[in-house]
């Protein structure tokens, strides 16, 4: 097989930021050259990519903090995340030439992937591959481990969800509904709340920019309290939603995505409605559910091919999209979870 | 047998109050008549009460705020509180003049007691009468039920306190070092800090308000990071055990004394850290673990006696020293549980 040298479009991270990230502090450099080669010896592959996910997370490692779950990227040097992508050449038994895989990769075209155990092989089974960084990646375990794990759920449970109509939110409204609850999402435009009513199923839904005032926004949705609250935001929502939690009602924190601005100078008032109301507050990250991953592919594969699921995203077409979409997140400009399309499978 | 009627000493909760507690919040009522009798029919029992309990929640009685578990006081009527007490007249057939009783009393000489469902009898058994409203009462049971079953404790595990010398910091601090934990307590004087180093076991003490940085105080302890973080403050402590919590670590929310004043209005900042250490704080109250009160009796009652644990008490002498002890627990004026001596046994 010859080893092709081709051109390889990169997205490069200028360096460490503070506030929101921009879609200036990352670059495009092209003109990069990359041999398709596997070295020998070194258990490494080669890929192209295909998908590319943009994830609040990834703001963590765009400042120089070491004290955090994922190291700081290298100003200069290539942004990386969850991918989907094609096996192009391998000294890895484990993978072969064609096979799918999904997991870290370079927000570039083509990558050399080392770290070979932070890739899973995609088996083919008729679900579109972008989902393998969304449904079925790592935004959906996250949902899935989040509520079956975290918030204890109960049939006729009362559930609020916040960014509902992201990567996460949107699968644990879902799996919600499914589990007997009565769901309720926040979103930030009228666009994502019609969504949330009419594509996901969701009891109710509104727009908490048009809240003057939040406590009153979820008594109106709880006039008996919330019993589960799935936390992607932080911030003035939580503080509205400690004061209208049930007694032992449970509060899962998957992501402070208000917070990654610190725009929220006033932190967190209304903590002592977890000693009065006996109220569990729990952080998580999916991967220290791993041991689920496998009933979690199963069971969402077939909720999806049963048409009892739904999972909405945000396609940007081209490496060059990258910069904009990921900056995106922060303003809420996508509707669904955030892919990128990189090249056609 | 003659029912008398007696002068019935009172302390009167004169209106609701905004900020912490004043002595002046209350005044002493002297010139009650109270007759000596409980009303055929009514299944009540009459006490003299021995012991009167000053305990912060009491500050949530002071407020026009019904959506706590406990209901207001009534403007000028009379506190109640936990109490030990002696049956002199009963038309219960389950206490009987002569019996010791402790649970909820008023805050007077002599009580009328009609929710009987509140007390329960004392068994004689060489522990001190006053221990009934501390350690083997609501804050030692707090202890108990807080930190075996809300901290997840393990041994070797690396324990902060904080009020640590308090009616319910101290029994944590003894418990933990049973359990095999590295224990520090955080406490407002030297005196404090002394008696926890001395006197109670714990391995390190050290006083908050000579520490400029809470933050470099707690890594300066605890350089390896906080397992389980015993909250009975909330605020800037909280706060700087946020950013020293180890993966997985545990906070149990039991109380918030610093906020009782509404002193920290700039809020809680650090929650972030929930999410990126998997951390699991949880709100509780005693009355959630009535299940488990035997076994605390007899625990504790038994680790007492074998000498395993000690108990420091404050007392001070007669009703009308309670208004000015009760105030005091907002200054942490006490040192140790806070009693009330209103009659001798």
């Amino acid at each position: 097989m010859e080893k092709a040298v081709v051109e390889n479009k990169q997205v490069i991270f200028k360096g460490y930021i503070v506030g929101v990230p921009k879609e200036t502090d990352m670059e495009i450099r092209v003109g990069s050259k990359f041999k398709v080669e596997a070295p020998k010896g070194s258990g490494a592959f080669v890929v192209k990519n295909l998908y590319l996910s943009c994830d609040p997370y990834l703001r963590g490692r765009m400042r120089d903090f070491r004290g955090s779950y994922v190291p700081p990227f290298v100003p200069g040097s290539v942004m990386e995340g969850f991918g989907v992508a094609r096996v192009l050449d391998s000294d890895n038994p484990n993978f072969k030439p064609g096979d799918l895989v999904s997991g870290l990769t370079g927000w570039e075209e083509y990558s050399l992937i080392q770290k070979t155990d932070h890739l899973r092989k995609v088996e083919q089974n008729d679900m579109p591959l972008s989902y393998y960084v969304g449904l079925l990646g790592m935004p959906g375990f996250t949902a899935y481990a989040g509520f079956y794990e975290v918030c204890s759920p109960e049939k006729g449970n009362h559930v609020l969800v916040s960014a509902a109509s992201g990567a996460v939110g949107q699968l644990v409204g879902q799996l919600a509904k499914i589990h007997g609850c009565y769901v309720v999402g926040s979103a930030g435009t009228s666009e994502k709340v019609d969504l949330l009513k009419n594509k996901l199923g969701f009891d109710e839904a509104f727009n908490y920019k048009e809240e003057p005032e939040l406590d009153a926004a979820l008594k109106r949705y709880f006039p008996k309290g919330i019993d589960i609250y799935f936390d992607n935001v932080g911030g003035a929502m939580l503080d509205a939603a400690l004061l209208n939690m049930r007694n032992h009602g449970r509060i899962a924190v998957c992501g402070m995505v208000s917070q990654h601005s610190q725009s929220d100078p006033q932190g967190i008032h209304n903590l002592y409605c977890l000693v009065q109301k006996s109220i569990r507050m729990q952080g998580f990250l999916q991967h220290n559910y791993q041991h689920l991953h496998v009933r979690f592919l199963e069971d969402i594969t077939g909720l999806y091919k049963q048409g009892k699921i739904v999972y909405v995203e945000d396609v940007n077409e081209g490496l060059e999209s990258a910069p904009a979409a990921f900056a995106g997140l922060f303003s809420g400009k996508n509707v669904g979870k955030q892919v990128v399309r990189v090249a056609n499978e």
